[in-house]
């Protein structure tokens, strides 16, 4: 038995949540609700279990505390059979993380960037911080970076090659927060389009 | 026989140049040198092997080519003999890429953006698009950090636990990229400067 703290429906969590339903892992986790709107995971108490202040967060049953959704995926891949979601050679593990880190880095994290910096955000009580410039920018990259994800799916099916890994579920995640900030997906990007609909589908995330 | 596209010397070039000699793996590697200070690393030809336009590049024997030192440093540590950088259970590796994952948020990538943004970086050919503002602010990220780093290392010798991995080599890069702008560990982090001190001493970063 393992605790995950989140706040289900955020584009993070949603990382986690999905990792957990691919590797049938729901009925060995429980679920601790972080306050997020209100600011609970920047509050003391939260910071002494991840230092950087974001959800989801990982705990062991030694109270040791995990976050980092790459981290998180990890564990868990390797917590319960085969890895399915990191590759299981050294080059499936390559392609996945490579791909895996441009999705963050290109999408997820600069529509992040652009909500935390170039909107109201989490409202003035926890985005204490704004740089406009920087969050304007980071919405051109995501933008720009969408297109990048449509013509890397132009040969394979998924992100990082034939199957279903973390790289997909990152790309995933950050489209679901492009949602949230109402950035739609340009509409020439036809693969990414038939991807996403894809995606939805399966059991992990339909549900 | 695989090759590495990179310019010797830059922090994240150093990173991969590392783990190969953690690993091993001098002997089966050729470096292929990218003039970075010229800004080969934007140029048409290099983007069809890195689209994000950085080192350094893994070229596999079928042309395959591989970025991010993440996914680098997975594919050298899978390739030959047990893992020992990025962890061999689903504890370790957790551990691991949660602290690797936090060095290279906190540390190197903030001292970079540091030097793209608010310092001439590498000149106006490259840095076409700076945010002052931000890089300014990211500095500030990465002296915060250095205090998060020193307190990680109160209660273990490596960033990750017992043992030297893929999160101290991506700390060490930080570290050499703050030298570059001249930020220095501030002089109470003792066990900063310490764990510094010990990691110059491997064969791998003293040759």
């Amino acid at each position: 038995m393992f605790k995950i703290h989140d706040y289900k429906g955020f584009p993070n969590p949603t990382r986690i949540r999905i990792a957990i339903s691919e590797k049938g892992l729901s009925d060995q986790v429980s679920f601790v609700s972080v306050d997020v709107p209100a600011g609970e995971h920047k509050s003391v108490a939260f910071l002494s279990r991840n230092p950087a202040g974001t959800v989801p967060v990982l705990e062991l049953e030694d109270g040791t505390h995990i976050s980092e959704c790459t981290a998180i995926t990890e564990f868990l891949d390797h917590s319960i059979g085969q890895p399915t979601l990191t590759g299981r050679t050294a080059r499936e593990r390559a392609m996945i993380h490579m791909m895996q880190r441009r999705a963050e880095a290109g999408l997820l994290d600069a529509v992040a960037t652009y909500f935390h910096h170039a909107t109201p955000g989490l409202g003035p009580h926890i985005e204490t911080y704004q740089c406009r410039e920087w969050g304007e920018k980071s919405l051109d990259r995501a933008i720009s970076f969408m297109r990048y994800l449509d013509q890397a799916l132009e040969n394979r099916p998924y992100l990082a090659g034939s199957q279903f890994t973390m790289a997909d579920i990152t790309a995933f995640a950050g489209l679901l927060y492009a949602d949230i900030v109402k950035l739609e997906i340009p509409s020439d990007l036809t693969r990414l389009k038939a991807w996403r609909a894809r995606i939805i589908e399966r059991p992990s995330i339909a549900s």
